[in-house]
């Protein structure tokens, strides 16, 4: 699986190659920072670490392949999602956290620069998670470290990781992406989910159907790129329309604070509200996706639906992070 | 000593089996929620695998009986001793800790049910461990979850392992329960602790004394189920009616806000606080017992006295605490 | 190695030694409170070690010296840098961490007493590490605990281990300490770092220049007890003076909240701050050090140069902190 090689420069180690790294694994010292690093040759790299990871786990649950080397889980906004994510991938590999969940209490309040804290933190650690609630920032903190950075979130920005675990949950759950149909519905402008998604699927052969209300359509910029890229797309304003050609359907949450009015917000949230019902006129073989945390888009009595996959969803996302992790520390 | 079978359901865990653990052993994938699940076989079942646990800790430190397991310590209120005990628990047994203790900056402040949160956190975990402010969050968390819970506190509902860690002191400090007197002081109203350790304590032959002052009596209800359970109770005002007759002396915090008039507080607090002349007139055989924090209901001298096991019953709680685990993820 | 016997008395220890703890080593079960616990000796033994480690470290990473062991981590003021440093330093050893970071919310805001918090931590953990804004606090918590404190910093007080480290840093980078040249620049009267620095280079044969502006000059008291050991120090106000006989340049931060005039700062922190340009003036074999986090007094293009070394600085730290870790648990 070691032929695939990724472009761009790989990071200046330590010239004493520590046991058991390999220099010749392709992510080995990379950062990741964007869905836009990734082509299919990539994504299947990394789904193959990823199912292995998944074999792994459900066979022994932990392994020492990360045994000795340090994650700093630096969180400069919450979100205990992903960082659990990340802490229990590093740890179901052996390895070690060091979480730093509350800078507005550290030497960030008291003024540090982004590139000073990574570099005191690799001083410890072996490879940098980060969210930060600024556009660019893991760049920013990828140009000054020497170890390797995953981005886990830069603000309005990218979220490269969740992007492929969404890919990766359809992978798993549907075996193949070429011929699918995936719709997405709720908010498309501001979801930063939705964004990458849309610009992953475009390298395989599908078809991508927006539902929202007017005022939250996907944005011109992506639907345009999709378009260059030849990908089918259409939009709609009911999800009945095109449910019963749905292959996967992703639901986000519609804020309520992106409506000047409440009742217009009401029946938006309304509409697009998943439910069994809703599903019944699905396809028997679909899955429905949501990237939670939900508040109402999707009732809890879908939960019980095998077709659910939103919570399977979360465990993908371990075993895509255990697979970066162990990537850009050169063991796969 | 795996001849115990507990009531109620297992929950359905995974169709794989990880290596090592054992779907025979009696608590293997249960909840742990209320002291009412224990019975005498039970307890005794908990003291035996804990009292083991302690001497593994006194002879090796550490050891590797939960390694690859990952416990989610999931706090929505603070308390630093539950928290660092289950920590502490977990890591000495070999398995890592996913601790989320600020759930106020979470996604659970995004709105996201408790059911919810539950349900992504045993994506990354085994076994969640769970502090709450409501009575029945608990239950509730267990209910949707597929991985065992353990409740760590839901508000003023129950915090079993307290009771439990209560009692396990008493065996091993003082060998047996039956036959013991147990006197309870200090607001035995409102203290989730002194209620859970009187109905453990009704399964065995003890007499359980009650000095509190008048507004601050154990409730009729705790009462009258222990009337009817056979225990010999009797209610006191004055500590000293008792003392030479007591075996085990358990204090709790009398808090300033239960009392309208400052003088009636300073009365009260002053007449149950514990001091080394307090101490003359007890037995040389005796315990004395505090849940902790103690804010001036047991004087500092008394700390030097070897009946004062207060900080001893910390080091069991980790003992208890460390069998627990074990037995829910079917290691014993 | 082992043949320096350090002055005080050991802690009272568990009668069951663990499996591979010594009580032949030096530092076995002794607090770190203070740099005056430490002659040249003391320190030779301390950076053997820490040398040690750090060679460990570029082979293998992390290694299980400390497996079994756990450290509390119990910062009662934020701070990201010294307590990911520990953490770190324990997890790079094998051992495991409880880290307590927010103080504020936990039962210590229950009005607990430092020595109940410690009293209670040591039930579950082997050593403590403790910052606390109060001078005199480490030695509070020492004298009731069981287990060995290092101290992490208390208030305006002592922080023994940043002192060690900045010692070190010198050891390591230009090999011996006896017959440099050391200048301390900045804020020199409020700076704890380097009043405990000064205090360890008094055990050597080195001259201190202090560069300052007037109101934060080095306190007299230390002036005074650096002439009484034979120390060669001198007092400047512009860097120039000094700048081409130096070894060692150590960087303060200049608090603007320490002048009453804005202007003042102004030409105060820009006359201390390092540029590429200051540092042409400097010898070709010198170290730039600085505790960091910095805030303009050493400007960002300064980093490149290999004089820098205040990045490196921040890993020497780990080192030393893995080696008392490793000394005071009775491992070397």
């Amino acid at each position: 699986m070691t032929t695939y090689v990724p472009p761009g420069e790989r990071k200046q180690q330590s010239p004493h190659l520590p046991f058991g790294d390999r220099r010749d694994t392709p992510f080995y010292g990379k950062d990741i920072l964007s869905v836009a690093q990734f082509d299919r040759a990539a994504l299947e790299y990394v789904f193959g670490v990823a199912h292995q990871m998944r074999e792994m786990v459900e066979r022994v649950g932990t392994f020492d392949l990360l045994k000795g080397k340090i994650l700093a889980n630096l969180f400069y906004e919450p979100s205990t999602r992903t960082s659990s994510s990340f802490l229990a991938a590093m740890e179901r590999l052996g390895g070690s956290v060091i979480a730093i969940n509350e800078v507005r209490y550290s030497s960030v309040a008291k003024g540090e620069s982004l590139p000073d804290t990574v570099r005191t933190l690799e001083a410890y650690a072996d490879v940098i998670v980060l969210r930060h609630p600024e556009v660019g920032s893991a760049a920013l903190a990828a140009k000054y470290a020497r170890k390797p950075v995953i981005n886990a979130g830069d603000g309005v920005g990218e979220h490269p990781t969740q992007a492929l675990l969404d890919l990766f949950t359809i992978v798993e759950e549907i075996d193949q992406i070429d011929g699918l149909t995936v719709t997405m519905v709720g908010d498309l402008k501001y979801g930063r989910t939705v964004h990458s998604l849309a610009r992953l699927l475009a390298l395989y052969d599908v078809r991508i159907n927006y539902v929202s209300p007017e005022i939250l359509r996907m944005p011109t910029e992506i639907v345009d790129e999709l378009e260059r890229r030849g990908v089918k797309q259409r939009s709609f304003s009911a999800l009945e329309s095109v449910l019963d050609q749905t292959d996967v359907l992703y639901v986000t949450r519609v804020q309520k604070e992106r409506f000047n009015d409440p009742a217009t917000y009401e029946s938006v949230a309304g509409s697009y509200s998943i439910t069994p019902e809703t599903l019944r006129k699905a396809k028997d073989r679909m899955i429905v996706m949501h990237p939670l945390p939900r508040v109402g888009e999707i009732a809890l009595e879908v939960d019980a639906d095998p077709r659910a996959a939103y919570f399977r969803q979360m465990e993908y996302g371990l075993y895509v992070r255990m697979a970066l992790l162990a990537m850009v520390l050169g063991k796969v």
